[in-house]
């Protein structure tokens, strides 16, 4: 069974009538929703009001891979959380960083960068699989649309990408690094940039195959404890 | 004339009588002197101990490369002086991290992972060029040798450098990636794993090519305005 | 100097009226006018009708970086040419491939993959600089605009490149990586995208811009004896 | 079922006593031998002098990795063989080229360098996993030993790996990034530094680990037609 722990700030679904009236269930719980079709998954969300965010130690090393959606409150998450989730992935877990993601603490600590981006509301979004054997890209068409989607536009402070996976065509003229995958210690992260909180990306099947595909390309190859330096012994005698 | 800041923790030198005698200007002053037969190189240097850790806007804004060495006091960097280093590099500032800086807060920062390794005393080391097209590998031998040196041994917690430069062989049966480059928004980061305090490496002439040569690789392509996000409109009319 | 040799296939500009009145010089004559504004730049044309296609060994050894614009032609390059220029490259040499040499026998041979792409006439293109940093993107606005141009649409068949500058955007509906570099033993080689025979785009200023760019980064940093096997003595007694 | 299929020349078995001595069953039998634990492996082998040097389009099409060992007979092997092999790489099949297969027709193909390196017989080698979350390194400890090996050392004349998975450090004073990951179309390639022919390298029960662990890795993800360029629609009416 692969482990998986779909985290949101649910700030965005409590505030403003429009996405709560869209994502009854939260952002959370259409993720969740878009994985649940796999019998190999095994499925809980987290959100920011639960004590430690619901990310505490016992949660983290259940997890294999931790989705993460947040937007308004990224800076409501404390660093001591920060820091154990960083902890985890380089020890293992996997990460799958969700559109406004990108503002994340988490993402910005792995990154090591900026991460910022130029941004506007109502674009037409086509994406391209620019890498086709990639696992992520998958049971995918060359290309798929979005109706309407927030447009986030290049240049995105990202180091490069130890693979690039999709890139976004706006109608509305920007291009976008729109599908990102990086190694970090022993985890693996993946940033996918649909998403818009009033615009129902999380129900188009094609999102879904992604968040599936993400799922099981970022699983744990293996989890170890924590990296550390240590003091060794020479291997040869000299 | 390109501006360089070595930058010091200054400590074993305070309190360690053999790194004193050795290194009686201080690791920066054997830094500074190693790039000081340039003529179109402008160095200063600063320490832990000044006001901000000499680490000013004034100082960070009007230096192209800054040179980073420390060990015992990392975490008496202050995180809004990591913050500033981290955002000048951003906007272009060149960054050499040398030796045990592997484990400052900003080359952790920068890299995002755990930076770990192993360690010992008293290896023998041999650095082989295995790029020599490189700009940081010219005007030096296919390999070098460092008759007494601290090993750092793999696995090395970073990500996978953007160039791999120098792979580093010890006698006692180690091997590391001595010699690495990391793009970071518009900065370039070398990271150089020889320089442990009490052997005397900067007094020597490879290892003082290498420090020239990087100064040269980390220079700013371009200085920009701090990277942030931007609400941008549209580009085509749709 | 810089010592830049422009090869042209020189094929449409014979047989096509419409290109003859283009670019009255050939193709390379316009490549060779972007970079003749440079007055460290010495510039010489090459094309396919000359004795061994005007490469000899003796331009080549006396060549920083060449340009190659071909298309019809391909196959009409003698293996024997093409081993000797990648030779070079691997010594040392730049190359800088346009448009349609995509397709090259040169490119290929560099890149060991297809290069294949979809295409189509008629597009207007924004090309998008998403790595502002890159020295092939100083001197331009951080997009410009081709109102017609040959559309080269993802996905293409190259290996993930060490540095992606650019990207494209075309009205017509794809994107591309439209700057892409690679590094192939002691060369550089830079792919760039834009460049069809009849659109006149090497007579746009952010083009030439481009070339001259590509140009600098691609010199090289040494040029060496050809790479091949040693059999060499243990460094250790052992 | 991963339907594998072990290349070997074949030649030092016939014509030198001590490799038939100590592979009966050949390099490629030693090599199959080692896949064979795997109960979901299916397992065959070809050589140099089979019809089409046994690399039919039938055996190549019903190939999901081929292991490719060679050294004195690289000229021998006819160029569309080479040719039909990299197609099949880049449509989809894996490839994991061994030892002196480094300079084999196809590996130069794929990589588009020299692949030149520096050698000498009679060293003791021991390889470190400085990836230990790479799918190839799994199963193995943090390193191994091999007590005899012909050394491989830097310069490697290859482009930058996609991902670096185990680096050789030889009693002899040499390095050599012994395990390299390349991405080629839709393929997947491993080069793997050990295996001399006199040394019974591949009775190494750590060294079959790795081969059963490639032979994974380089699966296919999938299998497309080959890659060619296409002249299609816009996918926009502008």
């Amino acid at each position: 069974m692969l482990r998986i722990t779909v985290w949101n700030e649910n700030v965005h679904e409590k505030v403003d009538p429009e996405v709560a009236a869209l994502y009854p269930n939260g952002i959370h719980g259409a993720v969740a929703a878009a994985l649940g079709t796999e019998s190999d998954f095994t499925i809980r969300t987290a959100t920011l009001d639960e004590p430690e965010c619901g990310l505490t130690e016992d949660v983290l090393e259940s997890t294999d891979v931790l989705f993460w959606w947040g937007h308004r409150a990224h800076n409501d998450v404390p660093d001591e959380i920060v820091d154990r989730v960083q902890r985890h992935v380089l020890r293992g877990m996997g990460l799958v960083v969700l559109h406004s993601g990108h503002n994340s603490k988490i993402f910005k600590r792995l990154c090591g960068t900026s991460c910022s981006l130029d941004w506007h509301y109502g674009s037409r979004e086509r994406i391209f699989a620019i890498n086709p054997a990639h696992p992520i890209a998958q049971n995918l068409p060359p290309y798929f649309e979005l109706a309407e989607e927030e447009c986030y536009a290049e240049p995105f402070g990202i180091p490069e990408p130890d693979e690039l996976v999709f890139i976004g065509w706006y109608n509305t003229g920007e291009v976008f690094r729109s599908g990102c995958c990086f190694y970090r210690g022993n985890g693996r992260m993946f940033y996918f940039q649909p998403g818009h909180e009033t615009y129902g990306i999380y129900y188009d099947p094609n999102i879904r195959q992604v968040l599936r595909n993400a799922a099981r390309w970022a699983a744990p190859v293996v989890k170890t404890a924590e990296l550390v330096c240590h003091n060794t012994a020479p291997l040869e005698t000299v």
